[in-house]
């Protein structure tokens, strides 16, 4: 079996994350729709701006590596996913739902994040450096989309922050 | 509806992450049993007790709040744990598998110390200031157990590191 070797797994690794960001592009426009506070619409707007491009970088891993672009089944954002919908089912009222929109997102964002993490130390491993610089790429949009999430919930000078807004209800 | 209300959504979180660690603490024998590198074995095994110790935390935090203990079915973590089995069983050889165990094991921790952080800001907006100690202690634990995983996956200066072994098979 081809994925009984490291560069399989590595490839393997990189399916799990294509399919996790098809599922994010799938789900997020229901979840923007869902939200309330406008700072919050903007960010997940810009996110799913954001893994149109992660995509796109991992179709030019799989060219870079002569594999073909695919997805397999990542279980673990379709649970995330599963639990973030429920969230929204179940909390009609607009600033709370946010608060649990954000909590499921940064979730979302975690998951990204140890992927792209596993997935850039292996490709070091296998000295692909242009595939290196492509998931670094990524990850450090991940992770900084992970502080915007902080900090939409947590306010700033700006703004009271939807944890505050959310507990005043 | 009591969840309606930003405490009731704090508690609903936590709520969560005891279902989580309880699934962990079901799961983490069987893979510990999978795993050929001793280091990683260790690791986890620690990682275990640990999971009692975040356990007996939320235990106290629920009873500081005078609610009962309880877990509420955690989707998210029942998919990262899914494709941490499938993973295991799809990979006999010893440290490729360790290379995947450890993989899924830092999906693992992202999601605790993204629910742990949700949990702690939203205690802090709550002005819960011990529920916030207990939560940070719990938060920097999660935080170092997946530092200790990148560090065995990379190797040091003492050992050569689960990928360039598993690359080298």
């Amino acid at each position: 079996m081809k994925e009984n070797t490291f560069h399989g797994l590595f490839v393997d690794q990189l399916r799990d994350l294509y399919d996790a960001e098809q599922q994010i592009t799938q789900a997020l426009p229901g979840v923007i729709e869902a939200v309330s506070t406008d700072e919050l619409r903007t960010a997940l707007e810009h996110h799913l701006q954001l893994t149109h491009d992660h995509l796109e970088r991992l179709d030019r891993i799989f060219s870079d590596l002569g594999e073909p672009a695919a997805g397999k089944s990542c279980k673990g954002m379709e649970g995330l996913l599963e639990e973030g919908e429920e969230a929204i089912k179940n909390h009609s009222s607009g600033v709370l739902r946010d608060a649990l929109i954000i909590a499921g997102a940064q979730r979302i964002e975690h998951y990204e994040i140890s992927g792209y993490g596993t997935a850039k130390a292996w490709a070091e491993e296998l000295d692909l450096e242009d595939v290196v610089d492509l998931l670094d790429e990524t990850l450090d949009e991940e992770a900084e989309a992970d502080e915007k999430l902080s900090a939409i919930a947590t306010g700033g000078l700006l703004s009271e922050g939807v944890n505050a807004t959310a507990a005043a209800k």
